[in-house]
């Protein structure tokens, strides 16, 4: 499984990001291989989504709505952001019981 | 470089949860292979930190303040929490010019 870390700094022109962030959220859940995606926003948004291999995830960045949404992003939501394409190499839970 | 994904949902205990959390981030900056931490918190909370190595994680993880920081963790702050230990394969970043 393999993790994409994007965290950001939303600039102040956030004039249709949020239904922008949702329509890219409901597509990405289209992909192939698509595992997951956890989003939080407080100063900075860190969203992390989970996929099953690299090629996935190249595919999903070069999808032609999606690097539209990448660019309005550069143009015009964020001052900054970075992506961290990583390998996930092991992972534990706790849960109430 | 590696990445430690932490999701978490807070319980209704968080007495005492932002004091520890402060001096967890503060006591994880001291240690060997720090790279840097990276968190939010909206409905779920998401930190990342960032290490040289996995022994560097490791110790983390033994450290014994954060022992006891983990297990007041799962005994009151936590309904749930995940961890994802990821090497970082590749990374990218746009700034604002």
């Amino acid at each position: 499984m393999y993790a994409v870390i994007f965290t950001s700094k939303q600039s102040e022109h956030t004039s249709g990001y949020a239904e922008m962030s949702q329509k890219m959220e409901d597509l990405a859940k289209e992909q192939k291989g698509f595992l997951g995606i956890e989003s939080a926003r407080e100063g900075i948004g860190i969203t992390v989504s989970y996929w099953e291999t690299l090629e996935n995830i190249n595919n999903w960045k070069a999808n032609t709505k999606h690097l539209i949404a990448q660019r309005t992003g550069r143009e015009q939501w964020y001052d900054w952001y970075r992506v961290r394409i990583c390998k996930v190499e092991r992972e534990y839970e706790f849960l109430l019981t």
